[in-house]
């Protein structure tokens, strides 16, 4: 993964435009979820603010924007993703001292919801599904419990009459994650670290930075990110280390190591509920409908989220049979959703990766790889953060990081190193 | 409907403000496409544009920025609303000259397209409603043709194959109203009328005017309005005539007739056809699915406009049932829909009258009121706009100014005076 621009390009860009290379201890790419979370637990672990760069085009602007926010590691079980299950389970235990961690420096509210969660059938087929997927719950020790359908209604009378079967899974929670995410930028903001809105472009290594490479001895200096080319020409420069977490665009970073990450799409709609009248449900409601999923989340601030397709399309753009699909299926859980007001469509990018498990980990230099969190941002945020903190602060690299970070955090990364898939490219 | 407000009013805080009162010819509340091509028309007929003031907070905001704009005397057709067809037909018949006049001197485009429209039954009712549709404007001297499926096929093959029945209209044709709205306003700043960008609130009449009230005997000068009132206090004189164009908003303007305008709102979807696809259709598809109409507009700049329904509820959002029929009618008639993109949803509020025609004439002083065009506003303008400046420029008032205005445009407008309703509240 070595990577030398020639001389000429951006340093002489940077001399040009008669830019000073801001340098910072810990800079980090991505302002969603993961990089602000990541930031968090970097002052958490004791890293002054200040020695923080963050560098985004637009913060929040990505997958945290259109995320769900469910924080629901019952929930989103999938059969075949067994290795994403701990993980899942121990970043649900790690959320809330990070959230405490932001909610305690900041008056932003951050959209936290703690009702339980319901998951219900439309139909008989899909009550077998979800019968069979509450056996795998439990087998796998999460907590879910069969409701009878009047039962449900009881909790939630918005649920239409006709359903075929419910779940309650008390432990799965929901954030909403564009509050989240301003509560953190607001809170990291206060505490002094520095925002860099542009793109960022590339990375620069040993052989042509400016700054602390003087003292390097050769080897290791090739192998060190000193800076972080940005789209003007300008780079800013690294004297620590250099977190990935700019999700689907991991994959396009030069001088960095190819990542296996493609947007998957997805779209979300928002609902108002009109004037003088009742939320249709208090509680997020998630369904099978005809085995599609549907997710019914009412937020903290009266607006309804109705998500999610899945589609690896063309259309970056919300997809109009995406838009018809989530309205007809939330309709059929949850009828009172015809009455609302509808706000917007929007598509989302989530990194995907080839097994749907992130890439993390720490090159042989000071490169962090925190991206591909996939469908699972959110929750994983919590874990995934600590982890990458860990990794930027330890004086080692490689696996001899990657297992100590497993080690401090209470989890098997095995299956999330970053170079698992062939490493041709890098 | 006279109206004296107290001197301590408006005058004054005018006079605070230090306000230099302008005065105009011609004063037209309301940008809307009834407005503006009222000042249009009023430009053919001679007057300089100069002596021309346009009042809106926000010109093209309301119905017309969300109108359909279908040119469509012969689909537009309904029972009950015998009355309605001449002067939608005359209407259809004004629209080339008024549209040469805008396109003639600017060079925005108008988006006027014309293909042929056609209506399609999607199951056996709706094409029994289709047949006796097609009876019903055949025996009203429309054109229309019935086709088999499999021709309507062929003109546009992005039609569903299990159609039951299809009607070829050659006359009915379309344009963007924001775009031919757009070069309106181009037409007229380009020739010098003035737009004032307030929310007028009232009308002052001749008691308590500025200006040439003092040239007038007593009485006329009660009953002519010298000045229009503006949301900041401050007024704008008029010389000549007012126009109340304003549509929902003509209901709510004080010192004005008391107008039967209630909004009746709808919801439309706008589309955009994916990159290197090809647009689902070429024409105006017309459909009825379960009885419900259904519109699909290709526009001239490659988007499409799906529509309409109505409905009279508090919600002034767009409404999820809405967005969710139209989608699914949508993509029953033309399933193509489905590999669109959803570029936004909007509501509009048509201005309704308890007959559903608009509401037209001049009172005994000098103020010309053309609102309340509902459904058919982009249509009628050709008409109503012809009309309304004759209304205006003539030195009548009353009934003798409608029955010229009738005469000078071949119309008959007894159905449409402005007074025809109780008119206790004047």
């Amino acid at each position: 993964m070595r990577f030398c621009s020639p001389r000429s390009s951006w340093r002489k860009r940077a001399a040009r435009k008669n830019d000073t290379l801001s340098s910072y201890e810990h800079v980090i790419i991505g302002a969603g979820i993961i990089g602000l979370s990541t930031a968090v637990e970097l002052t958490r672990a004791g890293v002054p603010a200040k020695d923080i760069a963050i560098i985004d085009p637009a913060p929040i602007s990505g997958a945290s924007w259109v995320a769900g926010g469910m924080l629901a590691p019952v929930a989103e079980v999938q059969y075949g993703q067994e290795e994403l299950y701990p993980l899942m389970i121990r970043a649900a235990e790690l959320w809330p001292a990070l959230r405490e961690a932001v909610e305690s420096h900041t008056d932003l509210a951050t959209g936290y919801r703690e009702e339980s969660t319901l998951v219900v059938a439309a139909d008989r087929a899909d009550a077998t599904h979800l019968a069979e997927l509450l056996e795998h719950q439990r087998a796998h020790g999460m907590t879910a419990t069969r409701l009878p359908v009047r039962q449900a209604r009881k909790l939630e009378p918005g649920l239409h009459p006709q359903l075929a079967g419910a779940v309650e899974i008390p432990g799965d929670h929901q954030v909403n994650p564009r509050l989240y995410c301003a509560a953190a930028v607001d809170v990291l903001k206060k505490k002094g670290a520095t925002f860099v809105e542009q793109k960022a472009t590339g990375l620069v290594h040993g052989c042509d930075a400016a700054g602390s490479d003087a003292d390097l001895p050769h080897a290791e200096q090739a192998d060190r990110c000193t800076a972080v080319r940005l789209a003007d020409g300008t780079a800013l420069g690294v004297s620590g280390s250099v977190y990935i977490c700019n999700g689907v665009g991991a994959a396009t970073l030069e001088g960095a190591p190819a990542l296996p990450v493609r947007p998957v799409r997805g779209d979300l709609i928002r609902l108002g509920v009109a004037e003088g009248r009742p939320a249709p449900v208090e509680r997020v409601i998630r369904g099978f409908f005809e085995d599609r999923p549907i997710y019914v989340i009412p937020r903290t601030d009266g607006t309804i989220a109705v998500g999610a397709t899945t589609r690896e399309d063309e259309r970056r753009a919300p997809a109009a049979d995406g838009v018809y699909t989530l309205l007809r299926d939330a309709i059929r859980v949850v009828p009172g959703i015809e009455d609302c007001e509808f706000i917007e469509a929007l598509a989302g990018e989530r990194p995907g990766t080839p097994d749907d498990l992130p890439l993390i980990g720490k090159t042989s230099g000071n490169v962090v790889i925190s991206a591909g969190y996939f469908r699972h941002g959110i929750l994983l945020s919590a874990l995934g953060a600590k982890v990458t903190a860990h990794l930027g602060l330890s004086a080692d690299d490689g696996d001899a990081a990657l297992n100590e970070a497993a080690k401090a955090t209470g989890t098997s990364l095995a299956a999330c190193r970053w170079d698992r898939f062939d490493a041709g490219a890098h």
